[in-house]
């Protein structure tokens, strides 16, 4: 069985295990205050074009979530966010597990606009009977392969400056969003458009790791101590430096993204040649195909999906992730069994 | 310089990278539902004796102690624990970020005894006005290199179940506690007189990786939901499967922390031989000689420790720890130098 | 100007004061654990036909809510409310502030069904990766002015049963609710279809206090503790218990309630004479009169009313509730200015 | 039986049931919002000298402690405090239930030393493995009847200050430490050495309340969004700013306290001349005497004290309070029923 449930099915690329395998035996002194992190942290602000970042790296992403929003968000606010954000459906409570509500926006395709979060805001007023909102948080690419583009992000940046609230993009698939043939964004974009990010290596050809990048200084306030109340300061934290190192070297990591990004074009294609609708339609790694009963079941003789939701009696919306690790063979076996429904 | 602050300095064991590499691009379900992970969890149950136990896996300690007791405690429940324990004194109010009090009780070497437990107790009883205690905390070997004998364990878990509290052991360093020359503990005895304990592998020759064993069924309820809320569940959960299948293979856990041991050992003999005290005396892998500000200016010119605890005008207390990579060269110079100070 | 923004703007019924007056120097204990407390609490199993349900006074419904929904949930459940739910609209977000999401409905007049409920269940099934939901909180009468009738009610909660999950009654309002003239619900169905309710002081005549009512024993365990750790047990427990002991006597509690339900029909009789619409209509002591801005501005020159949402350009809903110490004269001179527009 | 347990058994000083009685049928905005707490918080800031405090009146001691404290502290902070401080031992982990530690220092009669705060701050530095303090939390008079002095509590708020933490003062029994004939410090005092304190009204006369004098305007910032958040603010809110206007009224608080206090000197008179050990020994309403067991037999046949310590086989300490409500006569029996020991 070939598998397309996700983006993080196999191990990493080789060149993080071949960094692993020669730096194992170095002394190192823990918790992500190495050489390598720091190396690691250079090579991600160089990357996005902003060298007075601040770079923190952790496991993973539900993780880095909780530790961002709260760091940012005083025991009063509230972070809004699309009713599809991973924090809403994905992450069993974690931010409010840490005392903060998440209040959902009506997202079209993943995302909020500008709008939505100015008339929330101005609806709200500073009511100390509501959770006061203190962030946006985004993904990017969105949980349905869904991208902004740099005037919607632009405006959405605006807007929450106007409001003096933060904007925070979850970029656990930044890498792929990045690499589409359809964006108008550039790493730089990203850096000046939002107050944090992450750069996402789990998802992108690392065994593991987030990296968070923030450009607002004021986010930054004893941020370490939020991450080890949080449970998420690796001991050996080299291993977090050394897979990043690894990535951004030579542009490994838009070069990965690139090549599943293609790969899931061709995918789409053949789709849509089919006549076969598409639940969202994003330019990412992530394709939503709605297949009959029947075409699903002929499928998953060979393929292995992700079941997304039941849009009507007969027909289901899947997920299929593309990824690094994503082999042409593959591809064209996929392809294939499409054209021959 | 040679580095003796942590067991967390190095990599890992080469049979850990071993096996990331031969089954890198395999593909398996993610959060530690593939076969590596069920074949780790058997091996562990088998180690310690316990078919029926849950076991799951997540990356550090701090995390680990933070799920298990936010699993255990009901909303109004806090955690006794000894004052040294990692829960009350290193890990940023990971426990009370959760809702939960830490109680610490005077501890001295690092341990809690059964009467002071019952003694609690009975003077807290069931007041509404204060905290009830819902579970006790010890680890094992302690924060300060000391062990409990299966009498004094076997008298705390009694005393748990009679005040229906449920004892949990942090094994971050459970090896070394089992490898000591000096314990009558065995696997069994830690599945047989506890609720839950962990089984820990980043200080153990591991990357990365604490094994929660949940010999207590009424625990496991809604274990991976806790889990993943505390942002502890690893996407690519193989990782964690692979590294304990590789230290549970033929004992290598074992082998590992025996070596450490007696590299540990040997350095306390000339300690010892020096007249040099030690802060307390255990019989693990973590030594805590007191030296003399000449001694520490002298042997710091070669070598790396924690300082600990300042003891007096003129001495100070280090914490000096061996690991799996703990080479005899490298004991060899420093009980060379402990000679010749 | 004469008031009608809410049901809290006066004191109490003259009852209380007169009993607070008469007892005042007499020494009770503290916490609730006085005589007073226990008569009340008598009176309300009475009352609600409920001989062996637990009774508990707290202040105010936001602590009660709290309270009930934090002693009721494991750390990694949510608690189910429609959108307009008291929990997730004007709460500041004190639910989630104990580590509780909020998981809104969309609701239809400020109501739930058994079958969304039911739905929600089905597919969320006991994935980790999402909130378990494990109780269901709905209001009576609801923020709306609303009520569930007998059947609604009893479907919601053999739907919860069937999914096991609590259900919850919020009733800051109760009274009102069971006056009304168009429900066919009894003190008893409330106690019979639920796990726990509470009987509202504040707001129907009381100088403050609500009455949380458990007859799930299950959700009673150590709920004293939960009550403290909330900051919620009056030191001077009587004052609640006096309270209540004045309202359920001779049925009190419902007289005032019928009083109010009627001032508030006789008002709405007016409205729809005039033609003027309903935001929502319930049988209740809330009315939600559309109003144009002419029309508003007229009726403020004499009379306050609560701005509730702007619908559309020239005309806003507004909130207008009645009380015990509504007095015929102010609502003769509201339905005369009414008729007047 | 004469009650003598706690200064909290009676209802309140008449002339506030007068007041409440007066104004019960007025209608007034909720929520704190009315005339009456206006006047009442600038009664309060009058007779402390702080004309540019905020204040907020909220319902009970615990729940102000709560809100305080997680209104002043970042997520990953914590509170010292005295052992034998309320928030440590009396409040069910309140403080924790909200995500922050209570750091405990041990306490000689219940209170801290500036140089105790200062060490631990030295030691501790700003170490991301531990809870960084953020805040003081001292109570005046303390929980064992002692005081602070004015150089005392200077010394304390400026080591606070260099520190970058701040002082908080549990005003709970405020009166009768500013009403003890042996204390030097004057109502300003208070205002002056530290960011925030309460005024205790629930042990001082009042049927409830605390107020909350906020020096410092750092603390203030969104702080009635925290109190609603902790479930504290009270819809008629009015009723704390009467009570606390009556209380302010010519004195009247002083009033009552020097009342009480003057009975206790009178008691603990009788008990030296007698012999008895005082467990501690404080110039306010709370004694603590130790009694043997055959003298509190002979007692608790006509009066009723809290049982405080087991001091030692045949001993145990108890704590006596007077308060407002304390008669010449209930006095006089007591010291009959002493002399006769």
């Amino acid at each position: 069985m070939i598998d397309f449930r996700s983006d993080y099915l196999e191990g990493c690329h080789p060149s993080i295990l071949k960094l692993l395998q020669e730096t194992n035996l170095e002394q190192t002194p823990g918790y992500g205050t190495d050489d390598y992190c720091q190396a690691a942290a250079d090579a991600i602000r160089d990357t996005f074009g902003c060298p007075d970042a601040a770079v923190h790296f952790v496991v993973g992403g539900t993780q880095a979530n909780a530790i961002v929003i709260d760091a940012a968000l005083r025991t009063y606010q509230g972070v809004l966010c699309p009713f599809s954000g991973h924090i809403n459906q994905h992450e069993t409570g974690a931010i409010e597990a840490h005392g903060h509500k998440v209040i959902a926006l009506p997202a079209k395709d993943g995302r909020i606009t500008s709008s939505q979060v100015s008339v929330f805001c101005a609806l709200q007023g500073d009511d100390e009977h509501t959770v006061m909102p203190g962030m946006v948080y985004i993904s990017l690419s969105t949980e349905l392969g869904t991208l902004y583009d740099l005037t919607q992000l632009r405006d959405l940046y605006m807007t929450c400056r106007q409001n003096g609230i933060y904007l925070y993009i979850d970029g656990a698939r930044l890498g792929y969003a990045l690499s589409s043939p359809l964006t108008d964004l550039k790493p730089e974009d990203i850096a000046n458009c939002c107050d944090v990010f992450t750069v996402g290596g789990t998802k992108q050809g690392a065994l593991f790791g987030e990296a968070i990048v923030i450009t607002n200084p004021e986010l930054n306030d004893h941020f370490r101590h939020v991450i080890k109340q949080h449970g998420g300061m690796l001991a050996k934290g080299r291993l977090l430096g050394l897979q990043y190192l690894a990535l951004m070297k030579d542009g490994l990591y838009f070069t990965l993204a690139k090549q599943a990004v293609t790969q899931a074009m061709r995918i789409r294609e053949a789709l849509c040649e089919k006549g076969i609708t598409l639940f969202t339609d994003g330019p990412t790694n992530q394709l939503f195909p709605v297949f009959s009963d029947e075409q699903a079941e002929k499928l998953e003789e060979e393929f292995i999906f992700s079941p997304w939701e039941r849009v009507d009696e007969g027909h289901t919306a899947y997920r299929l992730c593309t990824s690094w690790a994503t082999t042409d063979e593959n591809t064209n076996r996929l392809i294939s069994a499409i054209r021959a429904l």
